[in-house]
């Protein structure tokens, strides 16, 4: 007997009738979870892993930073999902740099509408700032971030990992390949949470030449493309040592206040940014440690030359590792043991007592604005356009014994020591010392520090009187008081901070 | 500095303003993707677990029927979803029991708007069967649904697994504690493909006794109730062998029609339902084999006390036990070696080659109708009105070398012969022969095995023949053929085999 049976049901779809005898149509598994690491996980293109993944309207996707101006994953995903025509998307990317202006359209057509990052520089950053979404961004820390993830607080629907080197189980790493980029220290917590994970690769092998630095069991399908990124472009801005005699000069004094801090021992233990003078800091702390004959316990953060450098030096025996930001610490990682990965939570989660930043005895900070209470801006500019973020700033101040911000008086005519930042993104209460081409400026809760630094015969002064030196801000209107908001400065443990308004 | 901060922002929420100092507010962990099974993954309640899972509109949720009419884990995991006010959900559960009337009310509320199962009975198919979901229901098959979960056909977001014993970790058994149901052949396919799995018991212990039916790698959150459900009302319906005479006829012949056909030798294997007179079959093949000198290799599928018998008498060397249907397999799982679990998959999964169903000699099948062309309906009562589902009926009858359906001519004022059946379970190509009190009707396809059992004497029959020794059918009118459809039969390969429609 057969059924007359319509070609299509509400409610159900399209109707495939019985046929006797009829093969059962072969359908791909999806990987068993916990899935011990044996089975081939590959899918042909991006489109079917976000078929795989059951993406709909809605959902959060996570991207990481470690390919910085140079990944091409998170572009290549985007387009895929546009194609699939599905919407109201929050990204989660621990970054975004100038490369990914092509989110722009992604948010003007509605397939993007939610963004939370770390970190936010070049076009998405000034759209953003101008009111390019509805809804307002919501920039935490590097630490914040992992711990939201950790904790549920943000929960990514669908990791995507750009890993320089996969096996077809799964496993990843980042220190190998033609792409390589060093660690994958954001990428280990969204692929530990998320509730499927797409590993993005250009370069597949048989086995790994290394440990993974995330499990097959923490990833659900692999893409081959051909290319996932430009690695030469992970170098972005500088992070080179300052040749300017400004800079160089802060930097020496840097040096000296950490020299006359007590703190410069054997087993010492400090973190830079990328920034020229805070590298500045990190050579002339070499060459003190050198003259004195201590050595540093570690490095941490984002590596950078200068510190595979001191490191290789043997001036510091170890690096925690947590993103490479130049192709030598892409090389030292892959070829150190000493030179290890860290992920964002082990770096900079605020919710763990054995965080890195914890056991930080000297973190060497940039600065954007720094106001008369010491709380600092890297997130907007002066004008109240967003250029950047938190990143780990506000973690390492926090969890260092000394947090020391190296800033020139001011950039162009604009100065960088101000009443009030524009935007706050590390508190004062963190903030020990101010170093200027002027001199330094101690943070009054810190009299001891203050104490040490004038018995070392160093140019202490007043905020206030530094702030005296520095030029009127020219008078460029930021956003009005009551435009509408469109960041939310989250501070490491999840409050808010401060918000960030719209441009005119 | 300290910012002016509104308590609540449109697209954000409720703002936490950041206070100096302020303890980083202490939230639990989600648990690691593959997770080597360490971690405390308890959560206090099921609204705990269902935030967590991230629950949310639209979404799918699975279960499973191993404590059959006493399961009491999907109606607590509702009415905890009714609480958190998320609705439209498809629910996914392995059956359906008259014990889940509560669902109607959710459906009612519209919590629940979907339902995919391989059986439903009692309240809540009664309801359906009038129109009280307005997507019509899903009916598929136990070894369908294994792979539609497997290819991910059927994508489910949160797996809530009633667990008899528990460890911390999330190692899940069904054999052991207080409400021990025997294996966890339907949960296991959905621990393994969810995305994410809720685990809820009511004996968590430090250590199992036993090897885990579910991993902990395939458990994200453990709940703890005072009771999972009633495993006395395991049993449903009879799963004694009958003591009807005429039950007792049918199952000698079926019993000589397996004899005669060749198939009953050494190593043989077979499955029987857990109808009464599926089992006075496999009772008296018990007796055959035992003057024969036979046992066989295995019996399969759910398995009875008599079936353990068979075992226990050293007439059936291994037990292959998808589901326990009585206490007495329930004790015998726990403490037999040779009595084995499977998981649904490894049972009937169309897709699988080594399915348990496919190395099966004989089925015993129920039936209420049984059509013209030997189409079997065990899905609707001959009024239309939905009453079971193919469960594990369509797969072993495929699997098998010979199905026997064995069925009285008539209950009541019904006739079990029809020209053609209500609604359509398992096609007639798969039905080798009809045993009832009147003799036995072969399927033309198997001229081989009519002639064997006319060899033997055997009383063979035309099915025109044995209709028409039925009573004629009650004039009552079924649905109208084109009342709306309540329900999408869909056969084993998910191809759709029938539709159900809605009662007047």
């Amino acid at each position: 007997m057969t059924r007359d049976l319509p070609d299509h049901l509400p409610g159900y779809g399209p109707l495939r009738p019985y046929a006797e005898a009829a093969a059962c149509p072969d359908l791909p598994l999806i990987p068993e979870r916990g899935d011990a690491g044996t089975a081939d996980k590959r899918l042909p293109d991006l489109a079917s892993a976000l078929h795989a993944a059951g993406l709909r309207e809605g959902m959060t996707l996570s991207f990481h930073h470690h390919l910085r101006n140079g990944d091409g994953v998170l572009n290549a995903a985007l387009d895929a999902v546009a194609q699939a025509g599905i919407g109201d998307l929050t990204l989660a990317p621990s970054s975004i740099f100038a490369a990914h202006a092509p989110l722009l359209d992604h948010i003007a057509r509605g397939t993007v509408t939610g963004l939370r990052t770390a970190y936010m520089a070049g076009p998405v950053a000034q759209a953003v700032s101008r009111g390019a979404l509805a809804r307002p961004v919501v920039l935490h820390t590097h630490g914040g971030r992992a711990r939201d993830i950790e904790t549920g607080r943000l929960r990514v629907d669908v990791a995507f990992i750009a890993a320089a080197m996969a096996d077809r189980a799964g496993n990843l790493t980042g220190a190998h390949g033609p792409s390589a980029f060093g660690p994958l220290g954001y990428g280990q917590v969204d692929a530990a949470r998320a509730r499927v994970t797409v590993a993005v690769t250009d370069c597949l092998v048989n086995e790994l030449p290394c440990a993974p630095d995330i499990p097959a069991a923490q990833v659900d399908y692999i893409v081959v493309l051909d290319r996932i990124g430009d690695a030469a472009r992970i170098v972005s801005g500088t992070t080179q040592i300052t040749t300017d005699p400004k800079g160089l000069r802060i930097a020496a004094m840097a040096g000296d206040l950490i020299a006359a801090s007590g703190l410069m021992r054997r087993g010492m233990s400090f973190q830079t940014g990328a920034g020229g003078t805070s590298l500045a800091v990190a050579a002339r702390l070499g060459h003190l440690m050198a003259d004195a004959g201590v050595t540093a316990g570690f490095a941490s953060g984002g590596i950078t030359a200068p510190i595979v450098a001191l490191h290789r030096a043997g001036l510091v025996d170890r690096l925690w590792n947590v993103q490479s930001f130049d192709l030598d610490a892409v090389e030292s990682f892959a070829s150190d043991p000493r030179h290890c990965g860290m992920s964002a939570s082990r770096y900079a989660n605020p919710a763990r007592d054995d965080a890195i930043v914890n056991a930080l005895d000297v973190m060497i900070l940039g600065a954007t604005e720094v106001g008369s209470d010491f709380d600092v801006n890297v997130t907007t500019g002066s004008d109240g356009t967003i250029m950047g973020g938190s990143g780990g700033h506000a973690d390492a101040a926090a969890g260092a014994k000394l947090a020391i911000v190296v800033t020139p008086l001011a950039t162009r005519d604009w100065p960088r020591l101000v009443d009030q930042v524009t935007c706050r993104t590390t508190p004062g209460a963190h903030v020990d010392a101010v170093v200027t081409e002027a001199g330094i400026a101690i943070n009054p809760r810190r009299a001891d520090l203050a104490e040490r630094a004038r018995h070392a015969g160093l140019p202490v002064m007043t905020l206030e009187a530094m702030r005296a030196l520095c030029p009127p801000p020219p008078d460029v209107p930021g956003p009005a008081p009551d435009a509408p908001v469109v960041a939310v400065c989250e501070y490491r443990d999840g409050s808010v901070i401060d918000l960030v308004r719209q441009q005119r």
